[in-house]
């Protein structure tokens, strides 16, 4: 059943537990061109078939722009109009990029998701934040704009490569990181493999996870406050992540090993090996050597960022993420240790 | 005195008759980014002295895609942040182009516009719809989204070519066709060099074609009803423009002759001669032979149209348009004549 969550201006409508046809059955069929990467089209072909379909190159290295003034040539061929519904079919990449082309052509047409990675189903495809890189630079250019619809369909995970559940755990180690101290428990009992075999433990896991996302962007859509905890590990993260062509999990997952530190430092925590540890459990990267100054660099024209400080997401304790401002100079001198 | 306007999500600052330096005065000065064109830059060089100044190439020509991205890589040299506010100067390329700019850098900072000719003045700069052309398609891409503020300087209209002039005066001839019987008495009685010569009638001109567009834009922001009637003569009018490298005050001068033929057809209009006179008294062209097949190719993707039709703005009488339906077959068969 299709449940409907307001956001400040608008509404999404979510099916948790749906079918790939569902999302068909919402809109009007000849209206829909589906956007999707050549990862989820050749597992999926018999899906797509008879409709509308721009298939677009799969990887972070494809979220540009040269991608989105393709997708619109493709767009004026169909001759996709405002009565058009564009629906992502895929991970981050996929529906950072339909939500953005959706919102600039023709200055703005409805959309939908199906995400297909764990990823997309907890965070990427939720809240409304689309865009592209602009060279090293993640998510420099894009809008805040919510679709109209997400539709989980769980079957689409049975082609999910490992490295992608990996990605995917890296942000659920993040929202309860930040919001849910029993779910990092539960994280903490097991470990990738059990959710890999186990469906029902997995769906519901997402749903946890989705809630708290969808939750979170109700409370404050346009990143004024709360919504900035969701930042946790991506600082440093987004400043690893291109330059050193990490996963965007693996990056965050440094992120978070190093924000733990650093809360350490500046508010006394005292759970970071439990952090690193359940990490680990999850296949995903801590600790790492990198160029701290060049890091410092790219970050410093990160979106949180002011003249010399950066808003820096940090652990009170395990479920409790709080914003503290870092000054440049402190975080290179951290950084460079 | 700076006058404040609401729109259904935002609110625009106003200064009519000020002067460019209250601009820098209303915002944070050392947290601008000026954005301009040669020609503007050229003119008026004195007033971007120790300034944060992007000066792209002018013209319809360039507000394309790869001159967002100069701006955006610009933008990312000159660290601009979420704190830093645009400002664009020059006519509808340069403020289109800004507010585009502005509302996806970092999924959004502020920005305001200085126009500097009539048509930007009356039309471009107010109303938040902000883009770039694809290819022959005007405005194919882009958004709604208003500027913080809007100042008018009209001192910068000395340096102003005479085909900004009649570029303008289609605009406001329009604004008269649809909705002011006594602004167009007072359009036929003078011509474009009374205008030139009288600044004082040309500021109240102006004042009163902006307070047009922005009551319009108050009522009707994402255009559903009531803003549509602004594109008087835009349908046919950007069908030709980028085709036949028209300015945009010739195209759409073309575009309201037959809108007003067609007007004469579909609703008994009358007064087609009159318009077409005044319209001549501002240097504009009226009749134009063009390839109707290869405009209607064109007119297909406009986005106004729907599958086989397009919603054209029409004339009842003068200073009252109208919307109608007009299927392509139809159109096609009026434009063959």
């Amino acid at each position: 059943m299709w449940q409907t969550f307001n956001f400040s201006k608008s509404k999404t409508h979510f099916l948790f537990n749906g079918k790939f046809n569902d999302a068909i059955k919402l809109v009007n069929k000849k209206d829909v061109v589906f956007i999707t990467d050549e990862n989820v089209f050749n597992a999926h072909q018999i899906k797509f078939k008879n409709q509308n379909c721009i298939v677009i190159k799969a990887g972070e290295a494809f979220k540009i722009q040269q991608t989105v003034d393709a997708i619109i040539d493709q767009l004026i061929e169909f001759k996709a109009n405002r009565q058009t519904t564009l629906i992502g079919v895929g991970g981050g990449v996929v529906t950072d990029i339909t939500g953005y082309v959706a919102s600039i052509y023709m200055r703005g047409v409805a959309f939908g998701f199906i995400p297909t990675t764990i990823l997309g189903l907890v965070d990427a495809s939720i809240g409304g934040k689309n865009g592209i890189d602009v060279g090293v630079y993640k998510n420099m250019v894009g809008n805040i704009n919510q679709p109209n619809f997400i539709l989980h369909d769980y079957s689409l995970l049975q082609s999910l490569p490992i490295k992608e559940w990996q990605n995917g755990f890296a942000e659920i180690i993040k929202h309860a990181c930040i919001k849910d101290a029993a779910m990092f428990n539960t994280l903490q009992q097991h470990d990738i493999d059990f959710f890999i075999k186990n469906k029902k433990a997995t769906a519901q896991l997402i749903h946890a996870n989705a809630a708290i996302k969808i939750k979170v962007v109700q409370k404050d859509e346009f990143e004024k406050g709360d919504r900035k905890l969701l930042n946790f590990g991506h600082t440093l993260g987004h400043a690893l992540e291109n330059q050193y062509e990490l996963s965007h999990g693996e990056a965050i997952s440094i992120g978070m090993t190093y924000a733990c530190e650093l809360s350490h430092q500046e508010l006394g925590f005292k759970h970071t090996q439990q952090v690193v540890n359940t990490l680990a459990q999850y296949q995903l990267p801590t600790y790492a050597s990198f160029n701290a100054k060049k890091a410092m660099k790219i970050l410093q024209h990160d979106k949180k960022s002011e003249e010399d400080a950066v808003n820096y997401i940090l652990l009170q304790k395990i479920g409790k993420g709080v914003i503290r401002k870092i000054e440049f100079a402190k975080l290179l001198d951290f950084l460079s240790k």
